[in-house]
């Protein structure tokens, strides 16, 4: 299934663009386009002829329609956050970037349905920000949530730390509107909870990063916000234990637990060490921790007791070694700052190899145990420090080069780490992206992990709906001349 | 996008199926065959060349790939609960159906995991005892539940009762291994909670109804079993109380709530006069009643006193004018009885025609107001008797034919009925199909409800997975020489 190469935008579409979109809405002088050519991570860096930035979906299909028509590649782009290259363009400069962040109204929030109703380029804080300003709780949160933006997240099917709760992004989508490669537009806008009429499309643009079309609006289920909010560090001794207390709380009152986050005692060591102000508050440092949050909407519901209940019973049992529970919400946000620092504490120890995986929760032990090991034997020294939302089996599986050595020398070993890992993952039935995507850093894994008839009837549907495969080329999809294997920058 | 017309099945591929599938897998005797080609409501009367009853995945891909290269219509067959003839074959007698029955095993059930993995021939109702035995719950459950099997429950995305607290059966699927009209497999049997590694055909095979290939095995995430449930009926004197109420409810905790049912006063009539054995437990009938149910898995939750505390404060505030708790699992279940009964009620009181309709959860008083106005003008004497999902804006808007009116000249006027029942539901943003899906009954409703982008994508997605248009045929989609419009049989 080779796609034709795409064109280069002609003068006359530019023109065109310029007459629909406005000065606002296009971007074309290089150093206005240039800052959109690179990702977050600093993994790519390509080009391209235009930033489109339509205020409307009507905009964004008229623009789409022009450029679908003339064979060119679309990028569609929101906060630019990707963690694998879903939003840049290639190195051509004949790809047009299509910017959402103009679309950026709050349509509307209805607290019986509990919907709300957002078009793409909203960040998903301030999604956040306005379910909570009516009393609800949008119940999605990622690290770079001040940035991300809705169509991006769900086009990413966005997870986090509150799946352990509510599901992936995918779970939260009732409706959606998208612009297809030829222009139209997929009215799908619907806010029922039952809807069986035919092969459920929203499904399929969330998660297929852009490939099929670009997410122009969304309505999304909501929660009531949480009246009670208790966190706990828990001093554990490795991940067997880790996830006995979780089988714990669970067996306690899943509708609780709100999250539930590993953190190995190698990753905590060098966020207490490398970053200003993080410091453990247990008496001595363990071989794993445990950030457990319960929460629950319900007045009066006690629920410091049922969390000191479990708690009780596991310090008592040895599952837990020792614990402290947050006095206030300061406390609280101390606790998060420990977690949420491993990736800043992580850059300051030197270069590191990401591995954002998952596994069957039931084998996440296994999967620390073998990796580390696995990994020692391959760079000694090597510092693994995984972390991450064990509660759904997604352990960012991270290494720290060894103390002293050249980031460089680490670096050129990169993608022997990645294999060690990915072999250890793939025996274990998990997958080599759990919540980041596939983008343009992953494609060389799918024919190994998704080949045969899955790959092959995406393959099939990427035809179908984008027969000309403008839509965010060289995402997803390997190129058929042979997957590039791209490295790990410095 | 025509698909060249099925294949009628050749002695040689009978005889090379008798060979693959042995004499329990192959029926051809038309007295075997018969009772397989009407379905349930007994809307459709087809003809079939063959029933194949494959024991395993193996058997079932080479018995399609087989029919597939012969252009052979397939008509996939589980335990024939389909309201809307989804698993029927037409009069031509080419068909073949694909009974899924002998493959009933429940492969495994991972407690830790929370999954189980079943495969399609099994009984929602053994799946539900298999996790119940495990100490876990499979938190889905339907009218036909005994006879409805997990493979036409996923293809039909099922909802039923419990959705209001833990999502349609899409929301259930962790993974899915499917057979494509070639015979290919898709092996997606992963129970991964996350896992963002291209397009989510699971979510696209849940409630393809078939058309895409056959589901084989799946994977479901299971929950704990409550320990505690506490069932009451309201009585209120309108659907805007009965929202009131499940507003209160939610406001105390979305999380209790396992279900959540509207049922009219003229519903409940006929059922405590119709049904024996069926009486109302309160001292005068209402116009309208609610059953709410509310579970949880914690221990020693007193669910007694949160029921108590929600039903009290709306007792006083006039939101409901009496109530009755259910003080053993007898009583719970006799107040599930009279909800469960309103289709044999409604049977009993001579022809009706049903509605299985969904709106925007704040819209269900306007519907069912505007819905029965408009009924009675077309028919005096009609009675609306809506009852169902109103946690879910899902409501069966059943009609009842007035007494004493023939039934055949009641359902001559069947589609005038429903006409005017999908006008307000598609006013209020709504679905003409909520759960029950588009089968062969609806599909002439596609262009007017789902038409444009939409359905063009479908059949784009169609015709990519199944380009000769060999599975299930007559199902979802309208045929191109105009849609049938099937009337309701007495």
């Amino acid at each position: 299934m080779p796609f034709p190469a795409p064109n280069a935008p002609s003068a006359d579409l530019l023109s065109r663009l310029a007459d629909l979109l406005g000065p606002a809405g296009l971007l074309t002088d290089r150093s206005d386009v240039t800052p959109f050519c690179t990702d977050w991570r600093a993994l790519y860096h390509g080009r391209a002829a235009a930033v489109l930035r339509p205020a409307t979906t009507a905009e964004l299909a008229a623009a789409v329609a022009l450029c679908g028509r003339d064979g060119i590649a679309m990028v569609p782009q929101g906060g630019n956050t990707s963690m694998v290259g879903g939003a840049t363009p290639d190195a051509s400069g004949h790809a047009i970037i299509i910017c959402l962040s103009r679309m950026n109204r709050v349509r509307r929030i209805d607290p019986v349905d509990l919907t709300m109703e957002v078009e793409a380029g909203v960040t998903l804080k301030a999604a956040q920000d306005a379910a909570r300003d009516a009393g609800l709780m949008l119940p999605l949160s990622i690290s770079s949530e001040g940035s991300a933006q809705i169509g991006g997240v769900l086009a990413t099917n966005a997870g986090g730390n509150n799946t352990v709760r509510y599901g992936n992004a995918r779970e939260l989508v009732l409706g959606l509107e998208a612009v297809l490669p030829d222009g139209e537009v997929f009215h799908g806008l619907r806010r029922l909870r039952k809807d069986n009429t035919g092969y459920a499309l929203r499904q399929l643009f969330v998660g297929s990063e852009g490939t099929l079309g670009i997410i122009s609006t969304a309505i999304l289920q909501l929660q009531p916000q949480p009246r009670a909010v208790e966190a706990a560090l828990c001093a554990v001794a490795d991940a067997t234990a880790a996830l006995a207390l979780f089988a714990a709380f669970r067996a306690q009152d899943p509708a609780l637990i709100q999250a539930f986050e590993y953190m190995s005692g190698a990753g905590m060591d060098l966020v207490t060490t490398l970053v200003p102000g993080a410091s453990l508050p247990l008496s001595e440092p363990a071989p794993a921790y445990v950030l457990v949050e319960l929460a629950t909407p319900r007045a009066n519901a006690d629920l410091r007791t049922a969390l000191e209940e479990v708690l009780g019973a596991a310090l008592e049992d040895g599952t837990v070694s020792d614990a402290v529970i947050a006095e206030s919400e300061g406390q609280r946000l101390a606790l998060w700052k420990l977690r949420e620092e491993h990736a800043e504490a992580q850059r300051r120890a030197g270069a590191s190899v990401k591995n954002d995986v998952s596994v069957p929760v039931s084998h996440v032990p296994d999967l620390i145990a073998r990796a580390s090991a696995a990994c020692a034997a391959l760079v000694p020294g090597i510092r693994p420090a995984p972390f991450g939302h064990i509660g759904d089996g997604n352990i960012h599986f991270n290494l720290v080069q060894p103390e002293g050595m050249d980031p460089a020398a680490f670096l050129a070993m990169d993608h022997r780490i990645m294999d060690a890992v990915a072999e250890i993952v793939r025996d274990l039935d998990g997958s080599f992206s759990a919540e980041h995507g596939v983008g343009r850093l992953k494609p060389y894994m799918m024919p190994g992990w998704r080949g045969g008839a899955e790959l092959a009837t995406m393959r099939r549907i990427k035809a179908a709906i984008d027969p000309r495969g403008v839509m965010n080329p060289g995402a997803i999809f390997p190129p058929d001349d042979g997957p590039d294997k791209p490295s790990t920058p410095a």
